[in-house]
C-alpha cells in the first residue's frame, strides 16, 4: 500500500451506520468519497463531452476494458497517449477488468483455467482473455485504477459453483498482481462468492492476503433481491481493511446508493441513470418519471422542480417529450444531464450529510420522499 | 416597409461583384448578413444545445413549419409561449412555410387552388395545407420571419408547370398577406419560376408588387446543375429592391455561399452542413474528408487543422471516427458543431472580406484551395 500510486485516507465516519467520509488519492487527482463513477463505456460518457461530465459534479469515470479491447483496440488508444489523452478527459478514470462483460456474452464465452474464450460482440470474432491479457490491455490504456480479472457468478448459482468462482477469482488474482507492473496504475482485487456468507469471506480472506490497494465487491446486483445485497454487504465489507476503499460495482439506483454508503461502500458505478435517461426516464425527489408518457405534453414544468440542473433550469417537460418522440439527440443529453447531475447531487449531499454528522436522518428523509420502483 | 417588424439596411457593397453587407433588425435582435441560418427542424438544431449554437456564431435559425404542424403542434407551442420559449432560443428564428416539404412528400399529397392535401410522414393521418393555414401556424409558433405559402416546381420542369405553379405561388402569396396580422412577425415572399428568365421575371414582379419585406428566392438547388442556379441568381436579384433582404432557399455548400454572395445574396439555410456531419463527413480547407474511412483509425491530428473550433482544439480523427463507427452520440455532436463553425466562420469572414474591400479576393483564395466534390 505505502508502494501504490492510488491513497486512501478515511476522513471521518458516521456514528450512527458505517458510512465513512474518505478521499481518494489518483495520479489525476484527489476525488471525495462516497462516490459515483459515471460509466463511460467506449471511451465517452454516452452524449456529454468531458467538460460536461466535470460541470455536473463527475470526479471519476469509469471505462471498459471489453469494450476498449473490442472497438478502437487497446493499442491504438496506447498509441493516442492512452485513454485520458484519446477522450480528452483529464480526471482519473477507473477500467473493469472485462470480466464481467465477458461473462455475460453466454453461450458466446468458454471458461478456462487460463482464461476465457469468447466471441466478439461486434463481429463475432474470436479472442482469448486472461488474468495477464486483462492486465495488459488496462495498462496500454493506462486508467488509474484497474480491475483484477475476476468470475462473475450470476444468481441464482449453486454453493459449488460459486466456490468454483471464487476460487478461480483468487487465481486469477494472484496472477494479475503478478502482470501488473505500471507504477502509475493501481490494481484493486474484486471479492466475489455469491450470495454465501461462508464464500464471501473466503473469498475477502485470499483477497486481503494478496495485500491490494482498493477492493470491488463484485457478484451483486445481478438479479438478487436487494435486501440480501445489502446482508452481503453488511458481511464483507468488515472483512476489508480499513485503509483500503471499498467499491461496490455495478450499483447506481438511489435506494441502494444510500444502503450501501450506509454499510461502508466508498465507491459505486452504473450504467442505469444515463441508460434510463436515452430512454425517457429521470430520476425526480419523488421517483422516476416517464417522461416520454402522454402526460407530460402539455407540462410546462422542469423535470424535478427541486433541480437546478442545466436541464431543469432551462426547458419544461413538454419540449423534452417532444424531443424524445421525435428522435432528437438534444433529448437524450438532456436527460443524461438530468440523471447524472441528480446522482451526482445526491452523493455530494451523502458526503456533507455524513460531514455534519447527519446521514441517516439525511438517508431516511431521502427515502420517505423517493418512490422505489 | 416602414411598418414592417423586420428591416434590412444595406450597409456596403462590394465593388468587383454584387456582394453585399448589411444588417437586418428583427424582434429578436439586429444579425449581420450576409448570413447562413442553422436548421432547427424539429425546434432544435440536431444534437446542440442554443448556448452552443450561438456559441459558435448561429444567430437567426430556421425552424420548419410543416414538421412542427405536425409535431409537436403549433397550437401546444404556442401554449408553451411560442416556439423563442419553447426550445430556449431567444435569437431570431424564421419559419418556413411548410410548402417545400409539403411538396417533398410526392405520391402523398395532392395540390388545389385552396391548398394541398397531404398525409403525415409519421403516422400516414390526412392534413390540408393552405395559405391561410400556413400563415396562422407560423403565427402560433410565433417566429420572427414567415415565409409566404409557396409551390415548389421540381427540376426538371416544362415551361407550362413551371408558370402553372409560379401563378400559383402569386396568388398563394397574395391570401398570405392578407392573412397574416401579427405585428411583430415579417412575412416574406418566395420567388419562383424554375429555370426560365421569363417566369423568374413575372414572379419577382408578381410578389414585388405585393411589397414583401424581404423575399426568398425558391426553387433553386433542387438539382439543376449549379450554373444554372449561379444564372437564375444573377437574372433573379437585380428584380429586388434594393432596400430588401435576398434570401436564397436551401444552399450551403461552402462554393455555392461565395457564389450566392457574389451575386447578392444576404441570407442562407440548409441541412447540408449538419446532415453530412452525422453520416461521418466533414469540411476542412481542402474540401470534404470523410472521417469514418479506414485510413483516419490512426490518424492522431485534428480534423482540421486550421480550425479553432471546440472540435479542432480538443479532439483527433481517430477518436472521432472511434465515436461515429461505434455509434457514440458524443461522435455526432463533435462532427455538427465543426461543420456549422465551419460555415458560419465561412461566412463571418466573407462579411470582413466585403467590409474591407476584398471579397473577390477572398473567394478566389478559399476556391483555389477547396476541392468541390
Amino acid at each position: 500500500m505505502a508502494g501504490s500510486s492510488v491513497q486512501f485516507k478515511e476522513l471521518k465516519r458516521d456514528t450512527k451506520s458505517a458510512a465513512r467520509r474518505g478521499e481518494l488519492k489518483t495520479p489525476h487527482g484527489v476525488v471525495e468519497t462516497p462516490i459515483f463513477m459515471p460509466v463511460g463505456t467506449q471511451a465517452t460518457v454516452k452524449t456529454m463531452t468531458p467538460e460536461e461530465v466535470r460541470e455536473i459534479g463527475g470526479r471519476l469515470i469509469l471505462s471498459n476494458t471489453y469494450h476498449l479491447y473490442l472497438r478502437p483496440g487497446h493499442r491504438l488508444i496506447a498509441e493516442a497517449g492512452g485513454l485520458h489523452r484519446f477522450m480528452n478527459w483529464h480526471g482519473p478514470i477507473l477500467t473493469d477488468s472485462g470480466g464481467f462483460q465477458v461473462f455475460s456474452l453466454g453461450p458466446l464465452r468458454k471458461i478456462e483455467e487460463e482464461g476465457v474464450r469468447f466471441r466478439s460482440h461486434i463481429d463475432g470474432s474470436e479472442h482469448f482473455m486472461s488474468p495477464e491479457k486483462a492486465v495488459e490491455i488496462q495498462e496500454a490504456l493506462g486508467s488509474d485504477i484497474a480491475m483484477a480479472f475476476d468470475e462473475c457468478a450470476p444468481y441464482p448459482c449453486d454453493h459449488s459453483y460459486a466456490l468454483e468462482a471464487l476460487e478461480r477469482t483468487s487465481r486469477w488474482a494472484e496472477r494479475c498482481k503478478r502482470a501488473s507492473c505500471k507504477e502509475d496504475q493501481a490494481l484493486f482485487g474484486i471479492i466475489q462468492g455469491g450470495v454465501y456468507r461462508d464464500l464471501r469471506e473466503k473469498s475477502a480472506s485470499d483477497l486481503v492476503a494478496l495485500d491490494f490497494p482498493g477492493y470491488g465487491i463484485g457478484g451483486l446486483s445481478v438479479g438478487e433481491p436487494k435486501e440480501l445485497m445489502y446482508e452481503m454487504l453488511e458481511y464483507t465489507i468488515p472483512l476489508i481493511p480499513n485503509d483500503r476503499p471499498r467499491y461496490l460495482m455495478g450499483v447506481g439506483s438511489p435506494d441502494c446508493l444510500l444502503e450501501g454508503v450506509a454499510r461502508g461502500v466508498d465507491m459505486f458505478d452504473c450504467v442505469l441513470p444515463t441508460r434510463i435517461a436515452r430512454n425517457g426516464t429521470v430520476f425526480t425527489q419523488h421517483g422516476k418519471l416517464v417522461v416520454r408518457n402522454a402526460e407530460y405534453a402539455r407540462d410546462f414544468s422542469p423535470l424535478d422542480p427541486d433541480c437546478d440542473c442545466y436541464t431543469c433550469r432551462n426547458y419544461t417537460r413538454a419540449y423534452l417529450r417532444h424531443l424524445i418522440k421525435a428522435n432528437e439527440i438534444l433529448g437524450v443529453r438532456l436527460t443524461t444531464i438530468h440523471n447524472l447531475y441528480f446522482i451526482l447531487k445526491l452523493m455530494h449531499n451523502i458526503r456533507v450529510a455524513i460531514d455534519q454528522g447527519r446521514f441517516t436522518d439525511y438517508k431516511k428523509e431521502f427515502l420517505s420522499r423517493f418512490t422505489i420502483n
